[in-house]
């Protein structure tokens, strides 16, 4: 049983304008509870957690019970208090798995952990996406066909600032020119990264088919293969000569 | 011409203690003194700075006008601001070299470019060193012949904790059985960055030959190509239509 | 079940010379049965070829049948035909994993699948070598100490050529100075190929309980997630347009 | 100086139909010198071959005083004697830059040097290519836009058969639908490789400022930093204990 947690920031679900009606047309009881009840499997155990909550959602016994973390998040990113970045940093390291959505490439979790800008280029005018798989063999690709469509998008464009051991898994075209590496992989000591660049407050992208199936993928491919440690950033330490020093 | 300012926390320089005293006799004026001159090239602008300065040593007019930034601290880590963490992680990112000397493996400005634990283990009893070239054909390895020894130094052994993109330049082979990516490259949007472990407060490794010119090489390999800009952090913006939305 | 392969070329097996003697020694049925007697287990079903036999060893319904094929040569690597590599070089590039054992870093598979020298130093005089685990949380790795000693060993040594590619999983100390990654993953296409050099003709290595660990890890890590593709050469294709060209 | 060779298959260029003529068109003294007239510069000296002269244009001291190779093949890569292949293999290995032009992605060379199916695919419509700079910070980037279009182009698709270690520094949208990772970098040994994919043969792409802006940046990029070695297959050897065996 994988013991999944995804959590988002819940701001747009709430806006009194049209951005949150669009929102929550598609997403009437959040994009969290639609992610759950959409990924929802027998091996999987899915809880959900938002920003307005205590410990802004993710308190101890939570975060160190999830196996695969998946965050969204858009206009609140800064609310997110650095302590709790710390905390997700240090359970990555050690094993947990960690899937960023679409905005939250500017999350301090993934800036956090890539180190890099994060930049890209983006434009928001309900424009076709096409998302190609660039590496068929991999784990989340299985299912997926060698291109298909998101109707109505949002741009995410390169250049993308993100480390070279980036794997790429999908890249995608967009109908006003542009291209982006739209699913990467990271490794970053145990833990394991997925990027993924579709989805949108005001698009119904979360309840597409291929992209589901890829975070479905994801989740299986991000989940630790041994206990998650906790000891991440304090396990340096001294060691003995371990062979006879002459 | 390229700038070239080296940090040091220049804390054990001044310790009343044996650290202190065998410090200053490999380093009278300080390891950033040493480096300075064994480093002095007719191309090379070489600046110092320390911890105890005014703006810890990097005021925007000093770390705005260096290509190249050399970083040494190890027991005071902790004291530099997170402000001037994220100052030069952007400079960094705007194109500045980075080049990271031995127990800076655990600085912040480090850990902040890299994201990952940069665990290590570690011995301090002078045993041996030799590194191995690993990639004879990279710049900063021209000159080095296949291997050299450190008579004395500080073991620095795996796993190490770094990102998989990581370019190994040098292997360090250890007295007491152990081994470490001793010289390692990564790149950071713009900014290239060399981390090199051999290097100590209390041993002569700094006037080693071989160390001197693997340094004198990696400046000249980490120097911007471009002059390095100023806005990483707020590159991203929106994007008109570039091809006709049919 | 896996259905595995292990290839030996079986030569030093029948030398009449100290050589062939020491290696009768302790593979008195051959490398390829040793390895075959000490990976047994339930999830898989392995059979053994060699040189000798028809088709030197892999007829097409023996490779097209191989999930993950294990590799070794030495001294006969030139017998190899090419046709026979071609063919082997297609099943892994259509998915079937190849773990290449020791002196298989000159074999023609090897060298054919990454393109570059392959070259190392080396040294058979019986010293001791240390396997350090560089990535502690790698499949291959689980269930492996920190680090574990071979008594008598032949040395493999840097510079190793290998891409940049190469997750480093190993790296091995000697006590005679030199340093080797001896662990390193590559992916080619939608095969994995994991390169292991402990192992020898004239050493117990293959009876070492963490190397017998490590092989059995690898070919659990390098099993195909999907059915082995037979196109892999031949999948170029012309492609009609899928967006509307305006 | 830098010592350019421009090798070109140089058979559309004689082709009796129409892919001659247009070839011819735009070529009228074939690719090759066209791509020598446009990269001349005081610090290059440019010399072309062909398929049709001695040695197959490439003889022993034309190979072996070519600091970079240029390669052009589409429909004689078949015609390229393997024993050649291998002897710009040992070069490239050596230390020699190679870049490989369009088509070239299924010549016998490229293939050699990096083990994968290279597949792509592909559509010859003289649709519009748009080509992206992902990595604008890179050598061959610099004085390159952000995007610049090529009005009629070969499409070529992923998914694209190369290793996860190819350095990406364009990326190519196409009217089409699809995208392509149109420009990476490879090293192999000392050898730099750039593959980069708009070209064609009935298309004046050659005569495209940028194209020609990246060939010639490409071209100092890959140029040899030290004297390209000729043992590159033969630089294993034994090596005597370099620490004293206790």
């Amino acid at each position: 049983m994988i013991r999944v947690t995804i959590w988002n920031e819940n701001v747009h679900e709430t806006d009194q304008n049209e951005v949150g009606e669009e929102c929550r047309k598609w997403y009437p009881e959040g994009i969290h509870t639609a992610l759950k009840n959409n990924l929802a499997a027998p091996d999987l155990e899915i809880r959900t957690a938002y920003l307005a909550q205590p410990a802004q959602g993710l308190p101890d016994e939570l975060l160190n019970s999830t196996d695969v973390l998946l965050w969204w998040g858009h206009c609140a990113h800064g609310e997110v208090e650095d302590a709790l970045v710390s905390r997700i940093q240090d359970r990555v390291l050690g094993g947990m798995g960690l899937i960023v959505l679409h905005s939250g490439h500017k999350s301090k979790i993934f800036q956090r952990m890539l180190g890099t800008s994060c930049r890209l280029v983006w434009r928001d005018i309900a424009e076709r996406e096409r998302v190609w798989t660039v590496d068929p063999g991999h784990p989340i690709a299985q299912g997926i066909p060698s291109s298909f469509p998101i109707e109505h998008t949002e741009m995410y464009g390169e250049p993308f600032g993100i480390p070279d051991d980036g794997k790429i898994v999908f890249l995608s075209w967009y109908q006003g020119g542009n291209v982006f590496r739209s699913g990467v992989c990271f490794q970053r000591d145990r833990g394991k990264i997925f990027y993924f660049a579709p989805g949108h407050e005001t698009f119904p992208i979360y309840h597409n088919t291929n992209v589901v199936r890829i975070l479905a993928n994801a989740i299986r491919w991000a989940a630790p293969i041994a206990p998650v440690r906790d000891d991440a950033q304090n396990c340096s330490h001294e060691c003995d000569p371990i062979e006879p020093i002459a």
